[in-house]
């Protein structure tokens, strides 16, 4: 039902504790991100890591600091509007709560960085298979043995998450990620997974593995992940992302993301 | 010497016989065409050819029957103006000419194809290795299991041509060649060439064997020896053709064909 609800309703919900757990697939057609929430201590320097790494973090809106609205996305309260936060202390994950209202400070700084579910929808409008989504399993994410290039305390690997297809499939997926950058935009790298350090595509480091077909290649996006993982680096003693999955519902849509 | 001449002072030197062979390398910045000229018997069928398979016949210009010029490509007397033809009788290659003034006829329809000299040229401006111009070597080319789709007497399987490039390379390659269309476009096919009925990369069915590194993909384009092969299916009396690699040289810059 809530796939019909419009982000600000849906927005409305997620306030009201009403609808928990995942977005994916709900108020499609608009722009999910994920979230990163830390202080101003480090936000320039996390801006700068962003700037400088732009497929694993494409920056769509930056808050004012102790501000909880993203006013260029829609009336957010980003204390509440997110349906599972996951919170960091002293570069360790820790608890993952529903509301942040009691967490929040006066120098946090909000990040809102696009995600693949913009991606994964244009995809779908051009009709090639997801596997992920036709498996119904989180989609597959490794961390690779790419490293980004640093900012202050920010740094890591770059974690890419994995979609089969078969060759034509992956030129096409390739020609429409390319109009998306601010939501990961083209692939990384396909074909040879050890090439950027994949031992094992059946044992990823997060999410699911799923099926590739003989004669599929695996094509590699740069992932969200990444960011959570420059935040461990930077070992803060307290910072706050959305929970993987539970994204920031946006007014935006994605077809304002296309760059052609 | 020649490479920095403009298109119309090498015209002319291939018009007086001053150039002969391969026009690779020169002109550059400027389309160069695969010719295909035949009776106006034939014209509209191929044409429908043409249509129906864009990404190895992309057409750029189409001249009236009878008329040996091409206005849109530049001042052009298509009987002179390339530096060596090829002769089809009955269907089968029979002799190269560098000069068609006395074969022509009243009825002769000349089609002007895009050429892989264009997206190479675009490749190797964004700093790519294009390996068969590094080694000094014709670009290898296969006959596919993929068939065209047929119009009239017209018909046969897709020739490719091959380029080596590690897999971040060729998702840059692929950008580069979707923004040109009318010179084959973006590559029908990379990873396992088996896939396309290729058996063996060392063994090219025209043109030379190239190196690939420990790491490359090979990714293949559609290539313009196709409509060749469909030019013999159709087995007529008389047909005439670029020699391979001896284009017609035009006008028109590169970056005109571009679509973005």
């Amino acid at each position: 039902m809530s796939d019909t609800l419009s982000p600000a309703e849906l927005r409305r919900m997620i306030r009201a504790g009403e609808h928990i757990g995942t977005t994916s697939g709900t108020a499609p057609g608009f722009v999910q991100c994920n979230i990163v929430i830390l202080p101003t201590s480090h936000a320039e320097d996390f801006m700068r890591f962003c700037q400088r790494n732009p497929k694993p973090c494409p920056l769509i809106a930056v808050g004012e600091p102790g501000d909880v609205a993203l006013p260029a996305l829609g009336d957010i309260d980003i204390r509440t509007d997110v349906p599972a936060y996951r919170v960091f202390r002293d570069g360790a994950p820790s608890e993952e709560v529903p509301d942040i209202s009691a967490l929040w400070r006066d120098d946090f700084v909000v990040f809102a960085l696009g995600c693949s579910f913009s991606f994964e929808e244009a995809l779908l409008d051009d009709g090639l298979e997801v596997r992920n989504l036709s498996q119904g399993r989180n989609v597959p994410m490794y961390r690779t043995n790419i490293d980004c290039i640093k900012s202050g305390a920010f740094s890591g690997k770059l974690v890419v998450s994995m979609r089969p297809f078969l060759a034509a499939d992956a030129i096409r997926a390739i020609q429409i990620c390319s109009r998306f950058p601010a939501v990961h935009g083209a692939p990384i790298h396909l074909g040879d997974p050890q090439l950027i350090g994949i031992a094992d595509l059946s044992q990823p480091d997060y999410g699911d593995a799923i099926r590739i077909e003989q004669a599929e290649l695996p094509v590699f996006w740069a992932c969200g992940v990444t960011p959570q993982l420059a935040l461990q680096a930077a070992n803060l003693p307290l910072a706050i992302t959305h929970s993987p999955g539970c994204m920031l519902v946006t007014d935006m849509r994605n077809s304002q993301l296309a760059v052609l």
